[in-house]
């Protein structure tokens, strides 16, 4: 098979994390007779400091044109401390999400046999724990206008919107994932206070008739927020608005005690796009000691949601391997063991191919 | 001492915690000489099916004229379900901390010695957790107008707004505090896509200024959940806005394990008000089974705000002692040892006054 693949490797430890993921990528290529062509461009502070926007118009074209997009991490400290900085990189990031209608974000928590012990949750809070959050990616308070100050600057403002059919479409991927699995699916809203959740539910309780195997219930956000750390088996499938998202998902990241770990996909209208959730670490940046393996993991997604099953598992079961070797970067070194970096992780998974 | 208490019981298991709430105060005020007096008043569901109304001015007046209120619960779930009921418990909730001016919301994260195997969290993680969560109360998307649908009700909204003044007065409550403790302050936002969080943190660089004692850290909200979990002994006191402050209060209010433990705190510009904040737990109420010790301890809070620390400090030591002698509720009682009910964990309280 021929892949066309865009490479967004963005900033911090974006480069050398994705530079991983491609020569494993190489390597399945080679074992399984593919060809894959790489397509690499510009985005977040890297694009703002080469061309002065964070998602030029050539990077969309390379992404819109690719069958699927490996994505680093976008970020930069210059601009978190700078709330007035004009061109910032998450604009590059919400521009890129929008203008490649990816509405929906998937995160799998996934937990590892060899790094059980890594959880800051008790085993026995832990134990079963399996499941996958949705979540809403193109609209709610991210995208919403009004945006801004008054005159005088002494009033902000945001605005959450949704439209039913916003809501409808990441339902139906949600409801679609949960008839896949267990057939369990948690919609979180804060119903009792927004009338964009109260939108959400309606919607919910309307689109859920369509699948009447799929046990639903509903949550509101304060109380998802305890239940993920109190009982993370409970869940199956949560699917949820923007922000709330961009909360619960980075929590519930906590859960396996390795961030470093963790991939995400996101899909839609046009290309589906593949992450690790861990961001740009720029303190890492350059030394060589970041953990290319949830960016190893977001290829494998990649490769299955091309339909390439078979090399999807192959990388995975490389990824095992290297863990029970104790092939690993310093963020998952036990104590006393040697850390390795992140270019001999990325060696070691490809040559176990 | 003459107290003016103004009771609003609430919902589902409020009447019967509050209850065992006055009878430790009863206690204090026999064993203190003081005079305490108590002006019930409606609130919540309890207070729509009463008068149609889930806070009638009445109960407004009673808070006003009160030296402190406490406060148990409000929710019902046949209004949960139904997001298209016009009049509804939380907007009682919600009219009573706007019309009290209650703009800082007030939640320690407190381990209790005798319930340290609680934690969903190892012990290695919680260990030394000690911080308080400050919640701006009175603004953002829970006030901001417009709020509604468009025409044809395809469309929701939301509108999320702060003024410098609103972010102003609370950051003061959180830096005051933080002097009073380990000196250090978390802001959580999220600056990289809001413009409300952009003016929460010029504004709290700016205010930050006038407390050079105060070690300060600026985090965005995903950011935060994650940490709460990883590491919530890096803690001293956190602040964020209304909506973020929600979830991550209710996130952290699982480390300790033992939800029924937990107080706050809400103040602002007229009257202090004081409530458990496990809410109204509709399935135990009438069973004589709910835990009235966050109730408890809010009295005990309730008692240290109008200066009484003698006097709330005795109300620590009573449920203290409950704890190590084992007189809990089922949900804190341990395999195997028998559960006390709602009115005998109450008394024994009292008796140890
Ligand atoms: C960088 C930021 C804008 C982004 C978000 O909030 O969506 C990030 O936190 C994420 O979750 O991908
Ligand atoms: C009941 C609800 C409106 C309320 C809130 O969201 O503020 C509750 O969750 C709380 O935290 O006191």
């Amino acid at each position: 098979m021929d892949v066309k693949i865009a490479l967004l490797a963005g900033d911090g430890i974006g480069p050398e994390i994705v530079a991983e993921a491609t020569k494993v990528l190489d390597r399945v290529a080679e074992k399984f007779g593919h060809k894959i062509e790489y397509r690499p461009a510009l985005v977040g502070a890297a694009a703002i400091d080469a061309v002065g926007d964070p998602y030029p118009d050539e990077t969309h074209a390379v992404c819109l044109a690719a069958d699927a997009v490996l994505f680093g991490a976008i970020g930069d400290p210059k601009y978190d401390n700078d709330p007035t900085a004009k061109v910032r990189p998450e604009q590059g990031l919400l521009r890129m999400r929008k203008s490649l209608g990816l509405f929906a974000n998937l995160r799998p928590v996934a937990l590892f046999d060899a790094l059980a012990d890594r959880s800051p949750l008790r085993a026995e809070v832990v134990r079963g724990t399996d499941f996958i959050c949705v979540r809403e990616l193109t609209g709610g308070i991210y995208f919403g206008r009004p945006q801004g100050r008054d005159e005088e600057g002494a009033r902000a403002f945001d605005t959450c919107t949704y439209t039913v059919s916003e809501i409808e479409r990441v339902l139906h991927v949600a409801f679609r994932l949960a008839v896949s699995r267990r057939r369990k699916l948690t919609v979180v809203d804060k119903a009792n206070v927004l009338e964009t959740s109260r939108l959400w539910r309606e919607t919910a309780q309307r689109v859920a008739r369509e699948y009447p195997e799929v046990a639903v219930d509903y949550m509101f956000v304060d109380n998802a927020a305890m239940q993920i750390i109190r009982q993370p088996a409970y869940f199956d499938v949560i699917v949820t608005e923007n922000m709330f998202g961009d909360i619960l998902t980075d929590e519930a990241s906590v859960i396996s005690g390795s961030l470093g770990m963790l991939s995400s996909a996101s899909v839609g209208a046009e290309v589906a796009l593949f992450e690790p959730i861990h961001g740009s670490y720029p303190q890492a940046a350059g030394k060589n000691i970041a953990n290319p393996m949830a960016t190893i993991l977001s290829a494998a997604m990649l490769l299955e949601h091309l339909g390439l099953d078979a090399e999807g598992r192959a990388v995975r079961r490389a990824v095992d391997r290297a863990l029970a070797e104790g092939v690993v970067t310093e963020d998952l070194a036990a104590p006393g063991e040697k850390a390795r970096s992140t270019s001999e992780v990325g060696d070691y998974v490809a040559s176990q191919i």
